[in-house]
């Protein structure tokens, strides 16, 4: 149907995609029929077969789905769930709530989990290449900033979320579901920092997740855009809480609290 | 621990929720304790149970899922795909770029969902108050915008994500799931529009979806969120592939073409 | 050169505009070569150029640039510039941290300029069809919600703002560079409020930069645009000394302090 | 007044800023009280007061504003412009549409203001350690990306807005307005690639104008920050006379043309 105004076919491919398909009649995800989908197939394989064109096997939707629902939400605190919150009492609709949080969701926040498979990728490449894990460990931390992305928080002396997590990975590398090499290197980076540092720097919500996707063969970046997934979640159901409390233009404190003047 | 700089409260209260809670070494959802979720709830219950603080039966989260896997994704001709994708390519991270095009979601593209509860709770609402069903939906459509939320698709002369969402919708009817009011209010609108309009007004993505979202129980707004939750993923896996094909800062149309003049 | 790939100019009229045109070697601006603005027309006659096609006399501009800079910045408590200070600790980048601070001026926020100039178009038409000033502004607030757009204000009991550009506004009235009708509405509102209301409700800076645009002859959705460029700069400059403080992923409140529970 | 909900005056702190303060009637910019800047200052000293503390002199002011009546448009054929268009029929009011232009000025898109003025900073940095000016030039850049940040243009062999910029630039030096440094090197670099490239890699918006706010003593990323004011009318300009063409959910091809498929 595009014969007439796009006979080279140049503008069609300007957005050639592989994910979907649509024409009239016609929607096709990752060349399979939307109707055959929809009461068929859950949301996290949904997830799975967006990002990477095939189905999971059931033990790899289980560990997919555990990671997303760690991530969902950590409160207020949080500047992803307060700006979806502040912003849900200015006017703008859940979609403009959630894309005001979701946007916030940047390399000092959502994206420590993509610099942690990083991390786990440098490490395993220093050991191929000769080292053994405690240098290779060392060697890629060192290399980084101080802060270990997927290590330490502010809040939490040890993570809540770690063990469920870790548990999860560990028996799926008992039963043959994934190879282990980045729980390998994640466990062998939390036993390096309880050793050298000084205060306790547990393994997070970033960190977990982090070895649970590159376990499954998820890249770097998709560490963060599926951590975007999860706690889009926790962000729509924070910013639905704000907007039916009836605050117009909620700003970050009290109202009688003034900020303090810094010099000039 | 808040005693000393917050001693009456006012500050944790401005900040108070029902959501989640945080305190060192703890992360409870909804009054559960995150570790009790891991790996014990499915992504969709804990999507039921951040927004509604309940968890659903089994049938009733699996309408939900099919909802929410319908909506996913429509391709690069919708606006929220298109925006994700050319902002990947400008490096601003996945969260940008997924937070660009979930921004777009607004009143006259994800917002459908939302009007399209509200109309048929207007459907509703006449019946109760003495309409007859035919008559309330003349009346409901008469009263709101040449659009009618829900219906109609520039693309899809049927929509193939109407029937097997209906399809599901019914059964849950007869399986005592759900009751059906907001179906039969539904199917009774595209049957009106289907007597009096010359060109096909097909029930679309947004419509069948909102008549799921109304039967499950949630509020108007929240069609909208939970479009934006689904869609997310489409808009993830659109910037994911874009952000792999190495174009820079790419504009909507190839560069050889350039936009025409329009008189001043 | 689109010849052969858009031979019908489908695609070229799909994007077609009249602000700008561009092709190898010539960027311009409503018809003008860039390069015989630069250095020549000063900023605001620049805005006034893209908005509107043509270059407003030095007395417009005058009165264009007192709204622009009266409404840069009102401080954090604004959740603009909350949210792009939290934002600019999260790792995104200026540009993130101002348009997510920009997406917030929505309906209840920076959204007031454009309905404060609804109200006063209304006003101004009732009187035109035939009621005295003081029945159409009555009519005109009875017919709204409950917060009149552009007058009371959560902080000031008199805005420091509204003064100075009264004033200009009504100097220009006299000097004969706009009409003063729109000037005359709100100034009738404020008088309205004055007396029927118990509290005070100040006109704020929504409401005078409301008339100074309606007066210069921009349509209501542009006082929010034009409100949305002024405090851009509010937010950039936040986000910016934000981002020089080194604090990490800033929450709303100080770490010490835990949002309270409330009950499910 | 805060005295009895902050008695520590920690939540306050939190808060602290140097660019405004706000207290019942009193808005303080920079510590000037706000109605002694409606009317007196332009707006161009009020981005610089905003975003530095002072004011600038006069020609100082002017070169500044030169900078920024270059970067404010380029056609949509820029993927800040063309989001902002296709958001702005969406749905989500002015405010939406900018910022969803505004998120997409990433590193690859606004950012190379910033990156070229790091670059110009290493230039004068290796001279300085006793590099000439040519191996400075070629060492700065071997060790960079194969883009040279505000060098190359996909659509100008020359960019029309190199040429005014750059001799205001001159002329500010020789009258003693700005010292040269950052202009020295700029065109050498621009000379180097001359030299060394076989396309032409002209100098682009973001190098001139780099140079002018390097030259003005902006550290690198307000070099983004200033592009992001700049380009912000442009996007309202290009989002507003979209929004009154009357689509609806624009995608960015035209309809009849679907995007292709690419193989899984």
């Amino acid at each position: 149907m595009n014969s007439d105004i796009d006979p080279s076919g140049a503008v069609a491919r300007w957005w050639a995609t592989a994910v979907s398909h649509m024409e009239p009649g016609v929607v096709e995800i990752r060349g399979r029929p939307v109707q055959e989908l929809i009461g068929e197939i859950d949301l996290v394989s949904m997830i799975w077969l967006m990002l990477r064109g095939d189905l999971p096997t059931g033990p790899k939707a289980a560990l997919l789905q555990a990671a997303l629902v760690a991530g969902v939400d950590h409160g207020p605190q949080a500047p992803s769930i307060a700006i979806a919150r502040m912003a849900a009492t200015c006017g703008i609709g859940l979609n403009g709530a959630v894309a005001s949080g979701v946007n916030a969701l940047g390399d000092a926040h959502g994206g420590a989990g993509q610099q942690c498979v990083e991390l786990l990728d440098e490490v395993l490449a220093l050991e191929a290449a000769g080292a053994d894990l405690e240098e290779a460990v060392g060697q890629a931390i060192a290399a980084g900033p101080r802060y270990v992305p997927g290590f330490g928080h502010r809040f939490h002396p040890i993570d809540p979320r770690r063990d469920p997590l870790i548990t999860l990975a560990e028996k799926a590398v008992t039963e043959g579901v994934v190879a282990g090499e980045h729980l390998r290197a994640g466990k062998a980076i939390e036993e390096h920092l309880r050793r050298t540092r000084s205060r306790p720097v547990p393994m997070n919500i970033d960190g977990a997740t982090a070895i649970i996707y590159a376990e499954l063969g998820f890249p770097a970046p998709l560490a963060r855009g599926l951590f975007v997934l999860s706690r889009s979640i926790g962000i729509l159901a924070h910013a639905w809480e704000e907007s039916r409390q009836g605050t117009r233009n909620k700003g970050p404190i009290p109202r009688a609290i003034l900020p303090a003047r810094l010099d000039q």
